[in-house]
């Protein structure tokens, strides 16, 4: 039974503590959260675990094994460090932390500790992106050729980050874990509307070695709420609707055929148009899967598929879109 | 009645002949095709119209009154110079010419010459895009925040164009027909996967003064057809979905109220949300009316909704995207 | 305060006595249910609850004031009544009971006890129905030429009801609400695919004064889950589609205005298509809508919304629906 | 080359004189219509084609060799006969006629006269149908359990025929064709709002041998187009929804597994969620494919799949559901 340790019991925190109440490796053991009204709600909703406003009591108690972090992304890298530095075991909200320099120190840190430092990009573990991945590794769709991911609704403007550190972790991780490639650079452009410098509306563009492209467009003030993303391959495309209900990923029999002939105007391009599958998706959150998967890593040392090194590379996009956007859409290298 | 010949029998000057020949004040009196095939097909539907391989007949023809040019882009600018200089009206197919220089000479040339130079910008004259500039125009969507545009499907592959010169018109028109708006900057991304060089993928994005932001997608290689436009307003937010066959416009009474606290972080942000009104649609091809109005224009000296002014601004947009994707998307200014 | 006890911890029960645990007027004293299983999820759930498998300890209990029946419809009269006979308010799941004639002791009884007695039409809580109501009673829609409902999925088979007593209850409970016409005859054709002579597909076809008429198609064994109602009004039609997550309610000015000529040949039928109205619904949960109004009623002496003359209404209609499949269509009155 | 006569260019005649030019094994002879103003329109459509007042004068040509009636449906019986008689072949548009005496008439004339009589089942024709045909054929859906047509939206009123007539024909074809169970009784109810006595929404139930059920909802006013269809096998379902551009047709790898335990109430219902398979449909237009089978039925003395028998089939259901309307929805016989 691992003993858990939660800080944060804001917008997601809550969501976190009852799929630790309901994995049966798992106990929720502590609640911290420094707003007293958050406290109450928890003190109510779990009569026997201990509560309270202090991070250093659950850092300082030896019973807790692993803490889980839900807080603003600006406080993780001090309250995960501390963590670690204790030998706890670690899950922390993403995006991991809020620069580059302190995610890397944080994995360094989970490495020299051997601990599990596990970020909570919580789509990879849902059906539809596992199924995305098993398409994508048996090489059904060919070349990867383009990402496009559209990520928007009228959202909950946050007063810390802007709409790419909130939406974009999703994109960046989905994208690393499924199609696995690394981008050379970033482009980013955005704009704010509401007078505090956090860019509400964002495009980000992520250049890879060939032609492959990936492109996200975020947004926190749009009328519709879009969640789609389109892969195109040199033999099968995908689009993966997460708003459907149950028909969320489709696959495309459909593309182009190239048929070089003399010279490029000559080049032939044939069109093909099939059949198109549906695959059923297991209907299971995917935070459950997630803590599952904290458990069996904690457990059993496997390496968590959103791991430390997952979380690096999902804030190395996000600091040079941001860098970008500074510098109006000028490419930043990440190689 | 005007005599009309229309050059260019390939794919989008069927639609052209039909529609000249189905409007009351035009007579269909020539067409000019180069392919021998498409000419045939043409006397064929059209036994009482003079067919020619030669575009010369049609501009040294007295009788007739205006030309319809429907041919490759690379061909425009010479063939409305001749058509324009011998004194006939012009329609000429999107995008006007293939740079902005002849563009802005067939702008100069039609003013000398005292004729209608007017651009086939087709989706100006669409009922929907006619109520989306009321709706503009009217201010209920308040301030004009973002312009977000998606035109993907698995598209014909031009041989001498890309996919930003094919469909980027569309949107370029529309948006400066319905926000009236100038951009200062373009920015794009684009990939080629066809090993041409002419890319079938692409992201562009426009910049203006004040906070408002402009973006594109448009893909030739899309699994799906999409043709949805977002405008994000102040007050109110709009979304024009295309392939809806009748509920194409959406007014969202949605939005956000920004109450200014003592310092940014203090910020209110209230989120509205009210009632969606689906405006009706005259159903009426916008071709005939785009006839109806280049009739008008000529008989009684109106200016073109999309004259020639709308026809370079277009092309200028079109030559700065194709320059900043050869520079990695550097902005480039087109003041 | 309102002390409420809780039999049946099945599918729905719940539902019940969470929203009964988050209403302030209510207390949740006590929880009944003969299955062992979900007795003990009950403890686990509500530790300060009293958790019984003896529905005769509640209606003993003179510290509950109200009792909820969430058990086999087959069990509703036998409860409800020995609840009020001990001066119980009631509140129980649809169907009222699985005969008129029952229903109808029920709701004398209550009368003569002077207690609230609620049948749980939850349907008639929720926002969009409230809206339609208001709809309909605005007269905006004219005279209500006809009521169309589909409700259909793959769903859960009944095992001592056929699919109209499990799902037609709704439709009978917010036609009667919203358009408030009593039905003179009721028509059944049904199927059943399982040998258990219990229909799973079935369509109900319900019989007004003037040329009003409703149909309801109910099935357990569709591929795809529909929840749509059309009204068809001589001014206006409405589409209520409550798979839509916001916009479940479009109101269409729509219709023909029937012009009387020499001769019935002669009529002439105008088409009038005008704008769409999506109206603003409340997000909030119909059975906490329901709850709130319960109380209200117990401590107001208010008559519900889905008081038991309505339950009576509703299995008036399905016992007609149910005969008259046995006789294969004949209609049956129910005056 | 089959010289052509046809009889009505109305709504309908327009669509089959184009696709019987088009068709190269066909000859458009002659155009007759009693109404003047149709007349001019097909003269000046189709120059060189006869246009005439007098069918007469089409019957007597013996250049003509078929006949293609597109009249309404109470001249069908009179047309037919004549033509066939003078030794023509007959395509004549659904409903093949308004009695079930006068089809059965038509029907042994053509026997007699060994000409081809072809009733217009446009949808029987449709790559979509043909599609379903494979699909129910080929056994995959299991048992076939029940068939459910919705075919509403904003319709042409008729001023000789009701819904029923107008509509139903689509979905009975469509399902003799698919399915090929011939219904042993139908039960039918609908409502007149227009004041003629004409029927504007209708429902209609088929019952079969077994426990196989159909159902069509019709309706002329209804503010939405819907065209779908549902069939529910043992194994698989299929969903056909004809307002889809291009994904018509979706097979649902989904149902339940009937497990008999001890008595029927132990019944155990297993639930099936699989895949979702979309086949890819040739784009064809179906008018265009019936023209060809025309053609080679004629040639090469082949049985039309909606012969003079698929015809009589659709008026007996017509005929026994506009009975039973009268009779409030009494089952009728069609043995």
């Amino acid at each position: 039974m691992i003993n858990v340790g939660l800080i944060g019991f804001g917008y997601w925190g809550p969501n976190m503590a009852r799929n630790v109440q309901e994995n049966s490796g798992m106990r929720l053991h502590s609640i911290c959260d420094l707003d007293a009204q958050a406290l109450d709600l928890a003190r109510q909703r779990y009569p026997g675990v201990l509560c309270t406003s202090r991070a250093d009591e659950l850092f300082a108690n030896a019973q807790i094994d692993a803490i889980i972090i839900a807080t603003p992304v600006n406080t993780h890298h001090q309250l995960a460090a501390q963590a670690l530095e204790l030998g706890k075991h670690v899950l922390v909200e993403k995006p991991m932390t809020d620069k580059v320099a302190t995610a890397n120190k944080l994995k360094e840190l989970a490495a020299r500790m051997g601990k599990v430092l596990m970020v909570d990009h919580t789509f990879v573990y849902s059906p539809a992106v596992q199924t995305l991945k098993k398409i994508i590794s048996s090489g059904d769709l060919g070349d990867i050729l383009y990402y496009d991911s559209v990520r928007i609704n009228l959202g909950l403007f946050q007063h810390d980050i802007n709409v790419i550190w909130d939406l974009a972790p999703h994109d960046i991780s989905i994208l690393n874990y499924t199609v696995g490639k690394q981008p050379r650079w970033v482009s980013a452009h955005g704009s704010s509307h509401v007078g505090n410098h956090l860019e509400n509306v964002a495009y980000v563009t992520l250049g890879f070695e060939d032609d492959f492209l990936a492109h996200f467009h975020v947004n926190w003030l749009a009328p519709v709420k879009i969640r789609q993303t389109l892969i195109g391959g040199s033999r099968k495309m995908v689009v993966y609707n997460d708003m459907e209900p149950t028909e969320k990923i489709k696959i495309y029999d459909k593309g182009i055929d190239v048929i070089p002939q003399n010279g490029i105007y000559e080049t032939l391009i044939q069109y093909r148009t099939g059949d198109i599958a549906v695959p059923h998706l297991e209907n299971r959150e995917p935070l459950k899967i997630e803590m599952e998967h904290f458990v069996d890593c904690i457990q059993n040392g496997k390496v968590p598929w959103t791991d430390s090194h997952a979380g690096v590379q999902v804030v190395k996009v996000l600091e040079a879109a941001q860098e970008s956007i500074k510098q109006n859409g000028i490419p930043i290298d990440i190689g």
